[in-house]
């Protein structure tokens, strides 16, 4: 097992600096490690031996009995060189140092003191300055962040730690599972290229978002961006994007944003996905982590609301999805399904009549047919339908056989299409409440798939 | 009073194609009109006389005894003719024609017959082939849309049915509050522009919202519109950008999209702003309707995270928003306000050690600061600092005095910042989910104002 094994999947952890104090993060890593249910062997380290919320504790890392695989630091910056002379010294593999005092505030010194107690030992070391890392299948939570985050394949590498924390929130609030969250911090040591090498090799994450300001090695976060693509979709979220945004990185993480033309070439050069915004970031890996990717270009529309037909329409069009024209044979199918006034030409308009049994053998229809590779299903709520039937009869065609489509939905209305929506979710059909978002994670997973049969073909 | 103040208005309604049977329009009519508190006079009319949920019924309008100010007309489209000659008769001055079955479907003698009707009596007629009018002064959901809808001040104007009726789940869903809600389906008499110029004079609505997908006479919708900016923000959604969704929008509502370019320079000239999708939309009507405009372009970004602090800074820049570079006094004060790792330049960076207090004395310090016209404050979630008393500390710093600066948030993190946001929103500081939709909503607001300064100039 390499270091960074033993960084994601401790078998034991020691917490140095852990505190009985709730109010230091000392205490806060302990009690996120307790909550998260990690299941290996937890130490508390610190210079009374005090005992913390109940585990039996130690004055230091050495006097530990049986190995310690990671140690999770939270000690004044002066003091972290010694304590990594110690871990090296006990044997430990991975670090994870919270402390800030670094680089960020100009101690590059003490910094690179660090790295080289790091090196001396062949140790592996994430951060210093950051808030942790969460593992979800180690049950791991060992950040001073949120107790509770909601677990699924999404690793999220973020150079922000606010954000870091904020999105563990959001991953409880919008139901979109991580496999990871890992603070990067000041990068001493560890790299974004790490974490993506660790990732493309990790079966539990299917795909990567990553927010960064500024890379350390360009070069060699592409070539690492380049081996994580060819298997599973990155989505980067790059600021500093124009001057007074760069200007903030630049007093917030130290980082020189670098030419934002540069970064979005070498972004498009080695298939990374770059969104605008958090939103629509965690609308793509929603997606790509739900469903398969498009087997072939061709998108069908079906809706029971004209205006939400028009504006799907527009924006596959303005994002290079193609709005497959039906053959005769298709439309005359569809026409079955809708009354007189519908439209059975791509958008298939369904009507604002369209109850559960258009939906379900529309969308049957669509998913049986190899000439179509994604589908965008469209409800608007009406007086008359159930926004929960429908998704319910959504679910039913698609789970009635095994399809290699992309499928996603869009619901509009009240909050009986919210909860619509989350059955959806929960059923690996993604659900967003504008059209315009599922279009946009659409338009995202044909472009990586356009980079795929690209590469492949050199 | 103008036949179109009876359309909003009326001290009576004949819902003409009223039914007991629950599966039809006529009996949802009588029930949302019913349901929505409606305190003037209702009487049902069906062949049959047969009573509607309790009222007495006719069995034709002329046997009404008083007068009616409206009627809402559901028969099949053969009658409608002969219904209006009654109307007309009757002495009804505005009509509410929902039935279907004319130009959308080819029949355009049939609707040239009702426009001659309307025009011999001088009555006006919003449709036919509408779901209604809601409209919240007169608590009146003539509409066989939802029965509920969330009462505020954007009067909302669509073109499409289904979408009108999803946004009526809107409005309960996110608490953003309409004042009216109008299909305009055909606009046979009624067209974008009557509604227009009525909002425009009408004290409960604050901003429009218009769906289109095609005007019947530019000319007339552009001098509305004018007429309109000049008091009230209007934002534009306007599908069929596309050749795609053009043709989409031809087959829905029959209209020709003409050229988007066309439309383009339409809005901008007549100082509309055109959003890109519903929820960008329903972003700028909020924080039109919830806060002033802003007094002058500096503005500020106050935030406990460096990464939102970066992402705002990026998207302000990108919108034409001015990131005022704070002068050295001001630096000092804010200096007063964080550790000293925090950031006083603009953004201001309180970082995530800043609790209620630092909230509330930021934000009073830059709304107390003349030469500053908006603030944007931003929060992250931490684990030690409370989003919803963070809220709260904004609301009172906002409401110990009178300001006239335009105040936007965004709270990013979990099911707490969701509480947060709401309670900010009932406070009316609008809140969004991420930095990019606050930023968005403002430089739309900034847009308008821009035009208005330059309207004025002339």
């Amino acid at each position: 097992m390499s270091a960074l094994d033993k960084l994601f999947c401790p078998k034991s952890i020691a917490v140095i600096g852990a505190s009985k104090n709730p109010k230091k993060i000392g205490y806060e890593l302990v009690s996120n490690i307790l909550a998260g249910g990690y299941e290996g062997r937890l130490y508390p380290v610190n210079p009374e031996g005090a005992d913390v919320m109940g585990l039996k504790s130690y004055t230091s890392v050495k006097l530990i009995p049986g190995e310690v695989d990671l140690a999770v630091i939270a000690v004044p910056a002066v003091y972290v060189p010694d304590t990594l002379e110690e871990c090296g010294q006990k044997g430990v593999k991975a670090l994870i140092v919270i402390s800030s005092g670094f680089r960020e505030v100009g101690n590059t010194d003490l910094e690179d003191k660090l790295l080289s107690i790091v090196r001396k030992y062949g140790m592996r070391m994430l951060g210093p300055n950051i808030f942790g890392l969460y593992y979800a299948p180690s049950r791991m939570n060992a950040t001073f962040g949120l107790s509770r985050v909601f677990p699924g394949s999404i690793a999220f590498v973020t150079q922000s730690g606010a954000l870091g924390i904020a999105m563990m929130g959001w991953t409880n609030l919008y139901h979109i599972g991580v496999s990871a969250v890992v603070s990067m911090g000041n990068k001493a040591d560890i790299e974004e290229s790490d974490m993506l090498d660790y990732f493309t090799g990790d079966d539990r994450t299917k795909a990567v978002l990553m927010y960064i300001e500024g890379a350390k090695d360009g070069r060699r976060l592409i070539d690492s961006l380049k081996r994580t693509t060819l298997k599973k979709p990155v989505v980067v979220l790059k600021a500093g994007r124009t001057e007074k945004g760069a200007s903030a990185a630049a007093s917030h993480t130290g980082s020189l944003a670098g030419s934002d033309k540069i970064y979005e070439a070498a972004f498009r050069q080695s298939g990374a996905l770059r969104a605008l915004d958090l939103a629509q970031a965690f609308d793509w890996v929603k997606l790509m982590t739900m469903q398969p990717p498009p087997s072939n270009k061709n998108c069908l529309i079906i809706t029971n609301g004209g205006g939400v037909g028009v504006m799907a329409a527009d924006a596959c069009e303005e994002s290079g999805i193609t709005i497959w024209p039906l053959p005769e044979d298709l439309q005359s199918e569809f026409k079955k399904l809708m009354p007189v006034f519908g439209n059975f030409r791509n958008p298939v308009d369904l009507t604002g009549q369209a109850y559960e049994e258009s939906y379900y053998r529309s969308v049957e229809l669509a998913l049986k047919d190899n000439q179509i590779g994604s589908v965008i299903v469209l409800y608007c709520q009406t007086a008359i339908t159930d926004p929960v039937a429908i998704a319910k009869s959504i679910v039913d065609a698609y789970e009635s056989q095994r399809y290699d489509k992309t499928v996603v939905t869009s619901f509009v209305g009240g909050p009986q299409c919210e909860e619509a929506m989350r059955k959806l979710d929960e059923r690996n059909i993604p659900a967003y409440p504008i059209p315009e978002r599922a279009v946009s994670a659409l338009a995202a997973y044909y472009q990586w798939q356009r980079y795929r049969q690209r590469i492949g073909k050199k």
